[in-house]
């Protein structure tokens, strides 16, 4: 097994790689006016880390029950904070409604192509340095970083195999695959609080022409793999950045004999209110 | 500062350079007979996997209240246990006790060439990275990694200062540095696990001759220092493996501007117990 490890990332998570992207692309009469997205924690933060770099002004509004350290880590970099209730449907329009008050550019958490194009390359310097993986996992959400990994493992060798992981609390992104169209998340119950979004309309047509299977996860499992990352690894993990690992000990069969790629999505859990 | 992370290390600690040094050192004649040692945890990890490598009997004598997570460790290498009490006379005692019985060879966890010619191979490697760093930093209990860690930093640079980083609580190289002989701990009281035993009469002349300086912390500065490495580095170490930076943080003037070289020593923490 290889592994991204992108809780090593700026910001602790992938994340930083869509926004950072996203926001360069800006031209200069845009980025004067500012940028607003709505995130759970990780894009808010890697997108108020950028905008701080590019010294412009970005609002982020989260789930009000987002973990603590997030909020803090997107209020350090300097970016204005909205709260929302955590539902899919609340969070969009909390988003339209400061985007229709302001003058502001959205840069979406996912359904965007700057994004999937930046959340790519960490799929891409996994096949830089191991060309030869019969597979890639990576976790999925809205399907930012899952499209991105796609298209760049796919574009690398057309022989990988690239796969999903997602928590059997939110596992839209597999009943869609199953229904060959999008479903949405009925309820949402999971620990891995980066991996509760609905599949965005962007990134499901890409995963389903490029993804072999999405694998779904208990929550057990999840911090389980977790708490293995931990101990044997020395390195941290948030649930949502374990469930890669969980898929593949879950998929034994699949994976047996062959180099697998798994990405580690992001590190940034806290610390006091551990899972295990 | 530049870090040498031996929370990586095989074991889980930077004990396997020396232990696996001293078990290849052997001749076949002593291997066959077996080896034994005392230690709180990790050199008795390192010793037990190194001993299971070459495939030869190990008995690691271990204080009744070592982490758990350190017992299950040398258990998993296939050692046989043997607890004792806490404190350095009963410690030794057990050891010698063990072998007079016995025909073993023992492999003390520093009073031992061999054992401080292993360990210095981690400042070697730092060297080899960075060989302009005004000064490395390593922690000081028995002194094997200390004495090792100058040997080979002045061996490779001699301009480059080396310091010691002790728990007030186990303060017996500071002390024995200061009265210019060997002071035994009165009594011992350190949350860092690994930094509780007694300046070895190998390792303090060379230390004596060779360091700059000793540097104390408390317990709260070295559980500060492992909150921050944790959390910003996103590794996992040992309270023990955290006392470096601990000594960096709290002696700012001596390193401003300064390239750092600083031995993260050891990962082997019980997740369940964590002290933050």
């Amino acid at each position: 097994m290889f592994f991204k490890c992108e809780n090593f990332q700026k910001a602790g998570a992938f994340k930083a790689r869509g926004a950072t992207n996203a926001i360069l692309s800006l031209s200069d009469e845009d980025a004067k006016r500012g940028v607003a997205t709505v995130s759970s924690g990780n894009h808010g933060a890697a997108l108020a880390k950028a905008a701080q770099i590019r010294g412009i002004p970005v609002t982020v509004i989260m789930p009000y029950n987002s973990a603590k350290i997030k909020f803090e880590a997107v209020k350090s970099y300097g970016a204005e904070i909205i709260t929302c209730e955590p539902d899919q449907i609340s969070r969009e329009s909390a988003l339209q409604e400061y985007v229709s008050k302001t003058d502001v550019a959205v840069i979406h958490p996912y359904n965007d192509e700057r994004i999937i194009a930046g959340q790519g390359t960490a799929g891409l310097e996994l096949m830089e340095g191991q060309p030869e993986l019969d597979a890639v996992i990576s976790p999925v959400s809205g399907g930012g970083l899952l499209s991105g990994t796609a298209l760049a493992v796919k574009g690398m060798n057309s022989n990988t195999d690239v796969f999903g992981a997602e928590p059997e609390g939110a596992d839209d992104t597999f009943l869609s695959m199953k229904a060959g169209e999008i479903v949405p998340n009925k309820r949402v119950d999971t620990i891995a609080d980066g991996l509760r979004s609905q599949i965005g309309i962007l990134t499901f047509p890409i995963i389903q022409r490029m993804v072999t299977g999405i694998i779904t996860v208990t929550d057990a499992e999840i911090i389980d793999a977790m708490e293995l990352i931990w101990e044997r690894m020395k390195i941290l993990v948030e649930p949502s950045g374990a469930i890669s690992l969980a898929a593949v000990l879950k998929e034994k069969s699949l994976f047996q004999r062959k180099k697998v790629g798994i990405i580690l999505s992001g590190g940034n859990v806290d610390l006091f209110t551990l899972p295990f």
